[in-house]
């Protein structure tokens, strides 16, 4: 049984990851989107399992004391973390693994598994990110600027990562996250793996 | 301008590797095979820089007290060798370089260059290589046992490559070796270049 990647998949707001991942998800075979503990409450209609894994406050502090997390991350009162016992039976299982984290995130999941992979995705231009993020108009320039800000200090990350996509057309950039999955699965280790005994049986007769 | 690739693609005699590199070749851009300098006679119609350097052996020993060589090989009484300045100045050009070599040659190009990606290529089973290596059916059992064991002998040091692909249908190995070196020319170092000054006007302004 072949074993499953990780990935981290970072960007900024307004580089188009959600919809990106979304697609990738949609279209391709043995690939799913990591599913977080929280502590937040559920909101109407979520259920526990889908989107998180909804848990009190004690038990996520039972779980950090118990290092079962990858990454974590506070906003504002309420904690999310990655569980490393769902990833890794997830990988076991041959199912790649997709964590849409931020960069901070990036950085401790990768102090504990080098071997996961990190993509990086970027809007065209400035120009374009700044129409992105002013979305539907609704919002204040004061508010915008913030957006701004933080993308900005999002994407200064870029070169932590191991792959950089420039999602300027949607179809393009699925299409370069699609290669960049496909081609992880011939690396030698996972092939070697798929191949398990037709391999012995070429080398040795 | 963006760097690159360079490529230690290796296979055993009838895994089909001179073939697929050659489709690789035709419908890729900006992608090629290496012409190695060689001390042996240029055949009639042969053209000197098409698929070898003819240089006297005065040449070769001349460039190999100069370390000029990637990698080299004795076959008989000729040898063979790759220009490091050659595939420099393709790399230099963003163009990606393909080295068909053996395991031997290939070590010798990795402690030189560790960045370079190996790739190896196997044949789907022992019952297909035996019968590709039969040919036109025209050459001795003895002949063709020791092509098996040289060719046993090569796919016994497939572990020291990055991918493994398995040529069973040739349209499926053509797939998998384009999206290598596609998802490949999406790696960070590669994308920052090609993006240049785009990249800075994104996080800078």
């Amino acid at each position: 049984m072949q074993r499953g990647s990780l990935y981290i998949i970072a960007a900024p707001s307004g580089a188009g990851k959600t919809s990106l991942v979304s697609a990738l998800i949609q279209q391709t075979e043995h690939i799913c989107v990591s599913v977080s503990h929280t502590t937040r409450a559920p909101r109407p209609g979520e259920e526990n399992g889908k989107a998180y894994f909804f848990v009190s406050h004690e038990a996520f502090q039972a779980m950090q004391a118990q290092q079962a997390f990858l990454e974590q991350a506070q906003v504002f009162d309420n904690h999310y973390g990655t569980s490393k016992a769902w990833v890794s039976s997830q990988l076991e299982q041959g199912i790649d693994v997709i964590l849409e984290i931020d960069w901070q995130g990036g950085r401790q999941v990768r102090e504990q598994l080098p071997e996961s992979i990190g993509i990086f995705i970027l809007p065209p231009s400035r120009m374009e990110l700044d129409k992105r993020l002013r979305g539907r108009g609704q919002d204040s320039e004061e508010i915008i600027a913030r957006r701004m800000r933080d993308a900005i200090s999002e994407m200064s990350h870029h070169a932590e990562f191991d792959y950089l996509l420039i999602n300027d057309e949607f179809d393009q950039a699925l299409l370069d996250l699609q290669h960049i999955i496909y081609s992880q699965r011939l690396r030698h280790a996972r092939q070697a793996a798929n191949m398990g005994e037709k391999l012995e049986a070429l080398l040795h007769s």
